[in-house]
Order: C-alpha cells, then sequence, then structure tokens
C-alpha cells in the first residue's frame, strides 16, 4: 500500500489476485485478460475481406433459394423469373455499396448507421438505426445458423430431425468462442472465407463450362417441391414478393464500414477499396447461382439446399468436391454469425454509454468482451431458432427489414452532412463525436449519391414490409417502435438519476438526531447482540416488542429488567396477533414526528443459519419489514446477523 | 400510551386498528378475530356424533366398491367374497373401537394417537404417528373429495370429464370456509350427517325388505367392468388384497378420541357412548351395502360408484330418492374432507409446538385458524387430486396404511400406559403433558384389550404393506421415514438454536471499536447521502472506491478533495475489471486483523429508483456483497437507500 500524495488519499497496489476463482467458468472462457492488454493491431485487403465479408458473401448460400420458393408457388413456369430479380438485386447492391464508399471516406473513424444517423439527424433517428440493427444481429444468427444446419443436413438426410438441436448447439459454441474474446487474428477469418470463395466459384465456373457445352443436366432424384397444393398467378406482388426475400443478400455489406479503423493506413481508401472487392464478388456468385438453377430444374425443398442441388449436378454426385462446397458454405455461415456476435455487444455497449441500454451492457467481463451482450444475443437466436424451428423460409420474412430501415437512415443522414457541409466556408470545421466535417467541394454530386440511395432503400423497405407482412415482417414493425421507446425510457431514468444525484447546489448536510429502534421477539442472545450493536450506533435507542401472547410478553419485560441495559422497551399489544403491521404503524408514526436532518434505524436480529433451509424455520421479519418500508426517505433497516 | 410502573417501560395500548387492510383478502375469509375470542362451547352426544362421525360414516360411500373392483379381477365367481371380507372388516372395527374406547376414558384431554404415542412410546414412535396421520389427513381429503365427485358424476355422467377440476374447485371451497374459521356450531353438521344417515338406512332397509320379497332385480344398464383383460385365479393373497382395499371403511374412527374437550361433562363417557354408536352405524350400513350389492349385480366401474347403482337399482329409476341418497353421500363425503381440514392443522401446530415443524405453523391467522396448515393441506391434495386424476381406485392404495400404523402406536402407547399403571402404587399418580397416569386396578384386562388391537392393526397394517406394495403403498411406506427424519432434522435445529441463544453464563459485552467502511462507485448526492449516515455510526469511517477506469478514478479521488469531509478515501484497483472481489478481499483484510469486541459495517449506498423495472439498470452491488459476506461473524452489511 502506497500513499498517494496528491490527493492525500492512500491507492492500494494493483493485487492481481482479484481475479476469478478458477472454476469451470474460468476453464470454459479461459483466464482473465488486464484491461491494458485490450488488441490494437491492423490488417492489410487481403485479410480484410475475409475478416469483414463472410456475413456478406455467405448470404449467397440462401439469397437464390429464397426467392425460387416464392416464385415457385406460381408453378415451374414463373421459375425463369429468378435470373431477373437477381439482376435487380445486383443494381441495388452496386447503388448501395457506392453510398457506402462515400461514407467510408467521410468517416475514417468508422460509420454505422447508429453513429451517422446520430451525428446527422439526431437522437430518434439514430435510436431507431439502432433498434433494427440489434434485432438484425439477431436475426443474422439465427438465419446464418439455420441455413448452415441445413447445408449440413442436405448432404446428411438423417440430421434433419436434429437441426433444431444442432443449431442451438452451434449458437452457443460460438458464444463461447466469442466469451473467450475472438483475436481477430485474420488468418483464422481468412482461410474459411477464401476456401469458401474458391469453391464456390469452382462450382459455377465449372456450372457455366458444362451449362455452355451442353452437359449440365438436372438434377437426379430432387428433393419434394414446397407448395400449398394451390397454383398461384404471376402477378407484379408476388414477383416484388419473391425480390424481397432476395434482398437478404443485401444483409452483411455495411460491415466494412463499421470496421474502418481495423484497416492499415491509408485506412479509408483500403477500406473503400476492400469494399468493392467484396460486392463484386458478392454480385458475381449470386448472379451466376440465381443463373445455373433454372438450366439444372433446382427446386425449392426445406429438406435439401439449392446450394447442395446445384453442387452435386455440378459435380456429378455427392463426391469430394461436393462435400467440400457443402462444408465451406457451412463454415462461412457460422462465421456470419459469429459476425454478428462481434457486432451485437458492441453496438448495444454503445447504446449503453449513450444511456439509451443499461450501463451494465458496457462492462467488460474477465475477457475484455462484452459478456452480458453476448450471452443476450446467443439467448435471443435460439429462442428464434426454437420458435421458427431452425427455418430459414420461416425466419427470412423478419430479417432485412431491418437491415434495409439502417440503411436508409444511414444515407440519409450521410445525404444531411452533404448538405451541412455545403453550408460550410472551405477553411470551417465541425467537431462531431463520430468524425469530423469539413467543406467538400463535391458536396452535391455526393448528396445525390446517398440521397438516391436512401431513396432506393427506402421504397425497397416498405415494398419489403408490404409484401412480407403478414409472413412475419409485422412481428418487426411492432417491435423495433417498441424497442425504440423503451430505449428512451431508460434514458430518462438516467437523466433524470443523474439530474437527481447531481452536487450543483449540493450543500453538505449533518445528520444531527439518530434514532435507533431494535426489533425485539424474545430476549436471547441474538436479540442482545442487536442491542449492544444499535447503542453504538446512537444514545437514543429503543426496544420494539409485538405481543401477540401476554405470557411471552410478560418473560420479555422481566428478562428485560435485566439484560435491558436501561433501554426504553415499548411493548405493541397484538390483539390480531399480527407480527409486521404493528411495528410498521409504529415506526410510521415516528417518521411522522421525524425533525428535519433526523434520521431513524430500524435494527432487525437476523438468524444466519448453517444451512439454507433453515431460513424456512424462522419468520423472515426483516425482509418483510424491508419490503414495506423500502420507499420511507428517513429510514434506514440493518439486520444485524447472528450466526448460529 | 401508559407507562407500565411494574417494569419502567411503556406500554402501547391495544390499538384496533392493527388490522389488515380491506381487500379482497378479507372479503374471501372474513374481518379479523380478537385472541381472546377463542370460543368454547360443548356439545351433547347427538351433535357430538354429527360433528365426529363424517369422516368414519362417509367412508362407506366406497369401502364396499374397493374390495369389489379388487375381488372383479378374478371374475364374477369371486364377488361372493364381498361379504365375508366385510363382515372380517368389521370384526377388526369391533377390536379396534373397544381399544379406543379405552383411551377415550384414559385421555379426558384428548387421546390422538400423537398424544398416546409421545407420553408412553417417546419421540420416534410419537413423530412416526404424526406423520402417518399427516399423510392420512392429505388422502382423506383427497379420496374423499375425488369419491365425492364418483358420486356426482355417476348421477350427471357429462361431467365425467371435469372431474378433476370440480375435485379441485371442491378442495379450495372447503380451504375458503376453514381459513374463515368453522365455527363448529353443530346444527351445520348435524343436518347433512343424519340426512346421509337417514338416507342410507332407507336405501340398505328397502333394499333388504325388496330382497327378502323378491322384488329387487338387478342394476339396469350397467356400467362397463372395470378389468385388464385376463381373469385372475381367487387366491389367498387376492382375498388379502380385498381386504385391504375395504380397511378404508376404518379411517376415521379415531376421529372422537381426538377430540374429547368438544363434549359436555361426563365427557369421556359421553364421547365413550358416541363412539360406540358410531361404530354400530358405519358396520350396518357398510354390511347392508356389502351384502345387497351381490343379489343386484353391482359392477366396478370409474364411470358409476356401487353406490348410484344400488340406489338407482332399489329406488327403480334415477328418482328424487335416488338423487337425494347421492346428494347425501357428496355431500358427507366433502364434510369427512372438512374434518381433515380441521384436524390438520391441529396436529401440525402440535408438531411445531413441540419444535417437530416450522414454528410458523403455531401461528393463527386473522380468523385465529392455522392459516397455513390449512393452506398446505388444501395445496397437497389437489397436488394428489391431478397426480391421480380423481380416481378413488388408484389414491385407495396410498389410504389406510397411515391410518394402521396411528392405530398400532397409539394403541401398543396404551398398552404400555397400563403395564406403568399397575406397576403404580395405589395413591401413586404420574402427571404427564397429556393426562395422569393412575393405578387402575383392572389394568391387566385393558393392558390385553389395547395390545390386542395393537397386535391386530399390525398384522392389518403388514397385510396391506404387501399386498398395496406395487399398487402405491411404497409411497407412503418411502414417505414416512423421510418425513420423520425431517421433523428430527427441525427439532435438531430449533434445541441447537435454543442452545445458541440460551442467556445462561451471559455476560453482556460491549462493542469497543467499531470501523465503517462506506462504498463509493462515483461521488454524487447518493454516496455522500450515504457518507452523512456512516459519520453518524461512528468516527472511523473509511471510504472504499474501486478502480476499474483510471479517468473516472482520478475524478473521485479529486471530488473527494472537496465533498469527502476529510474522510480516508481508499482506491483499489481491479486491472480485471472486477467489482465485488476487489471489495470482498479488502473487508475479508479488515475481518482478519479485527480485534475482539471490534465490529465492522459496511455501508453501501443504494437507489431506490420509482420503477421496480427501473432496478435493472443499476448494479445490485449490496446484494452480491450481502450473498457473498453473510456468513462472516462480526460485519453488518448496510443498504442506505437514496429516493430518486
Amino acid at each position: 500500500m502506497k500513499i498517494d500524495s496528491t490527493f492525500g488519499s492512500m491507492v492500494m497496489e494493483p493485487n492481481l489476485n482479484h481475479t476469478p476463482p478458477k472454476t469451470w467458468r474460468r476453464w470454459l472462457i479461459g483466464n482473465p485478460l488486464l484491461t491494458a492488454d485490450a488488441p490494437n493491431q491492423t490488417i492489410g485487403k487481403m485479410i480484410g475481406l475475409a475478416v469483414f465479408a463472410s456475413d456478406a458473401l455467405s448470404s449467397t448460400a440462401y439469397a437464390s433459394q429464397e426467392i425460387l420458393i416464392i416464385l415457385a408457388y406460381a408453378g415451374t413456369a414463373a421459375l425463369g423469373y429468378v435470373f431477373p430479380i437477381s439482376l435487380a438485386i445486383v443494381t441495388l447492391m452496386v447503388i448501395v455499396s457506392i453510398s457506402y464508399e462515400q461514407t467510408i471516406h467521410a468517416y475514417p473513424g468508422g460509420g454505422g448507421a447508429y453513429i451517422v444517423a446520430r451525428d446527422n439527424l439526431g437522437e430518434l433517428p439514430a435510436q431507431t438505426a439502432g433498434a433494427a440493427l440489434l434485432t438484425d444481429y439477431i436475426l443474422t444468427v439465427a438465419v446464418s445458423i439455420s441455413s448452415g444446419v441445413a447445408q449440413i443436413t442436405s448432404a446428411f438426410p438423417n440430421l434433419y430431425a436434429l437441426r433444431v438441436e444442432i443449431a442451438v448447439v452451434l449458437v452457443l459454441f460460438v458464444m463461447t468462442i466469442n466469451l473467450r474474446g475472438v483475436k481477430e487474428s485474420g488468418i483464422t477469418f481468412a482461410i474459411p472465407t477464401y476456401f469458401f470463395v474458391i469453391a464456390m466459384t469452382l462450382t459455377v465456373g465449372i456450372g457455366f463450362f458444362r451449362y455452355l457445352t451442353g452437359t449440365l443436366g438436372t438434377v437426379v432424384n430432387p428433393p419434394e417441391f414446397i407448395t400449398d397444393g394451390t397454383i398461384h398467378m404471376i402477378t407484379p406482388f408476388l414477383l416484388l414478393h419473391a425480390f424481397s426475400s432476395g434482398t437478404a443478400a443485401l444483409t452483411g455489406i455495411e460491415a466494412i464500414s463499421n470496421g474502418i479503423t481495423a484497416f492499415k493506413e491509408p485506412r479509408s481508401k483500403n477500406a473503400g477499396i476492400t469494399l468493392v472487392w467484396m460486392s463484386g464478388i458478392l454480385a458475381s456468385l449470386f448472379l451466376g447461382i440465381s443463373f445455373l438453377i433454372g438450366p439444372i430444374h433446382a427446386v425449392p425443398s426445406e429438406a435439401e439446399t439449392v446450394i447442395s442441388q446445384l453442387a452435386r449436378t455440378v459435380f456429378g454426385g455427392q463426391n469430394f468436391l461436393y462435400l467440400a462446397v457443402i462444408g465451406g458454405t457451412a463454415i462461412i455461415l457460422i462465421m456470419a454469425a459469429n459476425t454478428a456476435f462481434a457486432d451485437f455487444p458492441r453496438l448495444s455497449a454503445l447504446h449503453a454509454g449513450d444511456g439509451f441500454l443499461p450501463r451494465q451492457l458496457t462492462f467488460r467481463g474477465s475477457r475484455l468482451v462484452y459478456s452480458r451482450g453476448i450471452m443476450a444475443l446467443a439467448g435471443l437466436s435460439c429462442l428464434l431458432i426454437i420458435l421458427f424451428q431452425a427455418s430459414v423460409t420461416r425466419l427470412i420474412p423478419l430479417y432485412a427489414i431491418g437491415v434495409f430501415l439502417s440503411f436508409t437512415l444511414s444515407q440519409a443522414g450521410m445525404a444531411r452532412r452533404w448538405w451541412k457541409s455545403g453550408k460550410l466556408k472551405v477553411d470551417e470545421k465541425i467537431i462531431e463525436p463520430g468524425s469530423v466535417l469539413t467543406y467538400d467541394n463535391r458536396w452535391k454530386f455526393k448528396m445525390i449519391v446517398n440521397g438516391f440511395g436512401a431513396v432506393c432503400t427506402f421504397v425497397v423497405m416498405l415494398v419489403f414490409a408490404i409484401t412480407k407482412f403478414k409472413d412475419g415482417a409485422w412481428i418487426i414493425i411492432i417491435l423495433v417502435p417498441i424497442m425504440v421507446s423503451i430505449f428512451f425510457s431508460i434514458h430518462h431514468h438516467y437523466k433524470n438519476l443523474a439530474k437527481k444525484l447531481s452536487l450543483q447546489e449540493f450543500h453538505s448536510t449533518n445528520i444531527k438526531r439518530h434514532r435507533v429502534i431494535v426489533l425485539i421477539a424474545s430476549v436471547h442472545r441474538g436479540s442482545l447482540a442487536a442491542l449492544a450493536y444499535a447503542r453504538t450506533l446512537s444514545n437514543d435507542v429503543t426496544s420494539v416488542h409485538v405481543s401477540t401472547d401476554p405470557f411471552e410478553s410478560r418473560k420479555v419485560k422481566e428478562k428485560w429488567e435485566y439484560y435491558g441495559e436501561g433501554t426504553r422497551l415499548v411493548v405493541l399489544d397484538s390483539p390480531y396477533r399480527l407480527l409486521i403491521e404493528p411495528v410498521m404503524e409504529y415506526i410510521e408514526k415516528m417518521l411522522s414526528i421525524r425533525q428535519q436532518d433526523e434520521i431513524i434505524t430500524v435494527v432487525v436480529p437476523q438468524f444466519v443459519p448453517a444451512h439454507w433451509w433453515e431460513n424456512f424455520l424462522h419468520n423472515q421479519t426483516a425482509l418483510m419489514l424491508r419490503f414495506g418500508l423500502l420507499f420511507k426517505p428517513g429510514l434506514v433497516i440493518i439486520e444485524v446477523p447472528y450466526q448460529v
């Protein structure tokens, strides 16, 4: 212990024994890490692509299939629309990518939708974007893991019955890894991501080669077709519905703009180039898959994914190459879930830091990760997986609407930002929490780019909300406003609390009188210990006994003569045998005659039995008093334990 | 308020406002009653019979039927054994009645099995008898209510599907009546009891008349026969099994010996005569029913009770007389359950008073009844009814074994008592808690009577345990020893506690040093209020701050300079961001250097938010410290509330 002379107060040396004990928990999540150990390494474009692309690229595993499923309701004739719809989605993808490329350069410190909306649009849009993103991260985990399990059960159909259990185990596995704290070492991400990209490129490439040479053929033993029994008309609504399902391909595209700080300098440039690469790969694979599933007559099914049908048709059976594709796809989907595990806790900590979520979410656990956020995400996504039976098709209508809401807000925020930039003088600066705003001479063009992105994503969001409303989108449409209003009530609580606790106009008050009341059920070592304690607190001690039995009370009074050390004994008659109520009434009377700067302390003797169950053998008087009197100002309740 | 001059202490006048508020609870169970209101009226033989006989007489509603059900497994040929078996049971009934008649005279203050066993055999047999009786009271409620519902569903078969719900509602109804406190006014008991006796006598009488005149006939449209599909042999085991089922007829026969004090003087004589009457009526009705169900070819069935089959055959259809018999039977069965509601709480209060059950069971609620015992009985019997689907036949194997165990112990105790009596001198007296023991010159004869009773009931108990073992008796055989061992651990706890709390060799200790530790998360009005409070407790105040963030800690130290009123500030560095553990370690260090007669108080500022959910927005430091440090001697934890 050394004396910190600056303040005249003692400072204890860091004591490395303040670590949790070696328990199963420590075995599971690893040894604690020092705060000073927070990692800080930057990555290049190759690794950056691997780290941030898994969420976006993995959506190729289900996006084409989900378009197919909706079109299938209008019979095989409608399946020809898969490719045109995919083209429309890729167009949207290009618009969004260009829009985000601008964000990357404007927010070199990381420009997630929450920060962009907060800086440029205000608190309500920011909280809305945040709520949309948080729900979407939960759905990313549920959808990605479910799709990953669907790949596995496509290859091993006898695992289909266990799909929910497998999905839950995978979520818990990813949770554990994240509780240990992922050192995003890049290489662990690079291998599976590039493996997936190569496997998928090979599948699409060989597929095209065989298509062009006329040797591709169609799916052998196709799985059962999903149908509701009737053939629907091909209506614009149906096509928009299919388009909405396909927009799942865009999820994850914003990841790079959140994580710019991880890139080597020149950060923004490297991040921007990586974004272009990522979008290019994503668009090519998505279009390739969407095209090829036409000629092979792939069938939408819960039993076998379209990827599985494509791979075994291209490679001519369930051989080694087929298994490589399926394995690679399953792994990248699990990594996409892992991305959400990195983003959700970080975003919720950001909310909590701004006072819109419980402060505990900003607390980093022994492994320097936001453990509570990680566990909340795992719990909620498992709940979704169980409720929706790990079905991607049933989860999809909930997905993407939040993504498009956050896209819209983020890009609208950027458009507003360019407009503000245009109003600045050339050498003027506005320093905001998230970035620095200066004059940009291309502000009009940039505003149009982001504004156009905002309008497009807003329209898509509306289309999505309408076409998917009854399939599940209504849940999100109800949930997001509820979450936002909860965020604001939490914020109100913290602001109010801060005001109440503020030391402005604070005058230290001395407590001038301290009245102590000791409850005495009977006279024994326990109650006398409480009395001795009470007498150290104040000279004004009153003992109170509730009399339900005149014989017992007489004994108490007689013993008090001898053991009471001269303190006042007040006996409260309780003709209805009530115990708590007479005490409460007495205390309330004392409180009502309380003076300014007077405090009343109630001392309750409390047995501490050797075994927990023995508590049931005693009246829990202190507990009940605490409940009854918690809200009275000027009152403190003390339990004086007496170890038995 | 007046000063009680004898003891120099103040005594408050009885304050009639100490009543619970006018809530739905008060509406349900009535206004509170004064302790002084405990009723004290005595009853004659006519009313006494009505009050105490419902339990015993009601068993005629199912005893014959249960014999029939077992015999039915051996086909219709076996049904002829119903009457001989009933005769054997009546013989046993006579033996037990004579034995109890002697108990009544020996224990004019009430001679339940628990008291007789406690006075004459010791604690273990007494607790065993008590455990057996308590389980049996629970079963009395479950069996009686289930049988009552079975009578109702016999008359109204479309209610059969709702039998469990009806039974639960009836239990809750009887519970509510008992929570209000039954004034055993006699007349409320007399009307239904005598109504049942008359209706049953009429049924049996007219039945015999029609049998003798050859006009009785057989059951029209008999219900479906219960069978397991195979015809079993008529073996001695089967006959003993049927006999065991029929012994349910003896349950309730001990009721009068428990309640002797309710009788007019000469108490014992009146009670004894009532017992003889009761046994006579019970035996006649039981034998009559058992005889008549032979010629009418009554069929054992879950759908229609034997009583219902007998009544509609005797009265020639489901007419008014039939409904009167069914209604009377249902009501007396519900009253039998009511008897258990009177006895169970009283017996458990007796156990609790002796320190073998939680003391809270001795506490009488606002209506002067043992409310907790009443609610426990209702909960447990509802559980049984739900588990056994309100089936009398499935509950019966659990019933009666406890009764016979308590019969055996009670009569063995009586035999032991006569033996002790024989050893006394003529004018010698032994005063026991339950009665006064004097020399009795007929002690040998009486000892033989009670001893014979004990042997008979013991043998029946063994027969019951063996023949019904796999049907459910095993549950009770396991349960009773477990209960007894729980009773003894509770007793051990209370005895041990009393020793620890005893004031023998007590020397008043003065606390010589009082060290106060205040936990400071940050400096605000809440923590300064806690500091002000702490400073009233002692001059030795140390404030402790856990530093997880150097920036925050610096702010705390700076503010402390100004607001800390010169108290020591100890900063505990927590490099692993733990909050509770460094505090615990610090406190434990302080405790380790604690001197004799020194006490350490930890003061924790605690927000009291306006809404309960706001508690989730704060760390529950005080709660966690309390859990962690509850078992440390010499330590008191105080939460100082700060209303927000």
